[in-house]
């Protein structure tokens, strides 16, 4: 059997995985049929996320190392949307024969370790293009209540916050195509190819009372209306702030900055707890109004935009 | 927005989901960043896979519904494997423009109501071709021991029990390959497009005090011998059921037929436990011996085979 064969690729991902540590006395990670871990009290979260080169990353910017990291940072940034923690991710690898599956392993191997989440399962697969599926399970910390953080539960009058400035992952991406990596483009495309969960902000937030949060990956218009629309309030969007190199289309409309939206009855009590924690300072980014359906963006309507996948006929069709 | 708007889909695939019942107080399944679930004592189960359409499932032979049905049934396969029950799963499906996902996620939502599992999560994308990926969640019941049935834990003298015969799945593959699907080709093609997993048959095994199990995917020589290698023992096997219509090449190692390969110390004890459960009598296949490494069957060696993904260079390269 050659280098590439599955049972032994497998045994090299389970050593790249388990680089960090392997499995505790009593749990079963790779290697069996399915993965035993430990449950324990409280609510499990459970997220999931499929990435496609070519489709969600440009294979001429990202890595297949960076493809894997993506993966498990975006999958695990929905579970700090609901200021939960991760605590094990199953990552399924496809590709073409000739794909370096072990380098998306290893990004995916960091990604996991910057979270402290471990992998514990997975599966492999050919497939015409490289694609990567994660999926996690979280748990809160401490496991009572506060409750996840949902999208629907804004309410008029509560403050919007944003985790930090938005645009860089667009703007990344736009520089990188462009041949500019280096330099002050650095940090734009670093932000394009490793996006980070914001965890330890979803967390500060839910247990400073925040009301509802969301991440950013579909672009801020888009997001910030799934959650007005669960939550059945009104948006009034002021002062959006835009990472430094990106333009304010890019902030809000590009997507994929993973910084988190929130909500809350008492920004102060939010900006303590972040202050506490070591966290940047949250930026406030407007209020919720009575009004369903009423979506302002400074002086205003906010516009239409952001990312969707489209699977039928064809616009019109 | 078209009728293939991302957003509709969403929503339509919730509808497919939740007909059989949506998230109890409490519990948030489809429409937030994460699912949130009811943790129990007890240890957590997790399997997944991914499937490809024209890797695991030819579009001939196979509709987008039986895609997403297989997708399912053989991660469910996985903690039957492990005398688990699903609870909850995460289903990610992504495809090119004009692909019926909701077709397929009509069939996931059809296996997924015959085991009793929750889909709670998922992901929905572009992609070159059909993708489905499939992780689960699952626990013993009851949660205390008897533990999950490992590969691992066969011991010399443990006698070894299908739960059914094999080869039907090639079998059906190739009879629908040649237009045979009526007749007495029904049951084997319907044996490769809708493979069931053999939950009861698992439980029923771990609760009788079973040492080991695995579930048939890449063929009985291969698996087999993953069960055997991690056990540490020999494998004499004899006199393998073959399932009408198939051949015993089929058998050995067609694959795909997702029955249980099982181990016990106690083979009267598994044949009465199936017998209150009303199900299927296993059927004796051999026994494990004290030589690692010795695999036999019937009169000579095992053979070779079973399904293996390449990834690297190719043979020789």
């Amino acid at each position: 059997m050659g280098a590439g064969d599955e049972f032994e690729l497998i045994e090299a991902m389970r050593r790249t995985y388990e680089a960090a540590g392997g499995p505790p006395p009593g749990e079963v990670w790779i290697g069996d049929d399915a993965a035993v871990v430990t449950g324990s009290a409280g609510p499990l979260l459970l997220a999931t996320d499929l990435v496609v080169a070519g489709v969600h990353a440009d294979p001429a910017v990202s890595t297949a190392a960076d493809l894997g990291y993506k993966a498990l940072a975006v999958t695990v940034s929905d579970l700090a949307a609901m200021g939960a923690r991760p605590r094990w991710a199953l990552v399924s690898l496809a590709g073409p024969p000739g794909s370096d599956v072990l380098a998306v392993a290893a990004g995916v191997a960091e990604a996991a370790a910057e979270v402290g989440c471990a992998v514990v399962g997975g599966d492999l697969s050919a497939a015409p293009v490289v694609t990567v599926s994660v999926a996690v399970v979280g748990s809160l910390v401490p496991p009572g209540e506060p409750g996840p953080l949902r999208r629907s539960g804004a309410r008029p009058g509560d403050s919007l916050w944003l985790t930090g400035p938005l645009g860089a992952s667009a703007a990344g991406l736009r520089l990188a195509r462009s041949g500019a990596t280096s330099g002050a483009a650095a940090p734009l495309v670093a932000a394009h190819r490793r996006p980070r969960a914001r965890l330890a902000e979803g967390e500060a937030a839910r247990l400073a009372g925040a009301s509802a949060a969301v991440d950013i990956s579909d672009g801020l218009v888009a997001d910030a209306r799934h959650l007005a629309e669960a939550s059945g309030v009104g948006l009034a969007l002021v002062g959006i702030p835009v990472a430094d190199g990106a333009t304010p289309a890019e902030a809000l409309a590009g997507g994929e900055d993973y910084e988190l939206l929130l909500a809350t009855p008492d920004g102060s009590r939010l900006v303590a707890a972040f202050a506490a924690a070591g966290l940047r300072p949250p930026l406030p980014v407007g209020t919720c109004t009575p009004s369903p359906g009423h979506h302002r963006l400074d002086d205003g309507p906010l516009p239409a935009g952001g990312w969707r996948h489209r699977f039928g006929a064809p616009e019109g069709g």
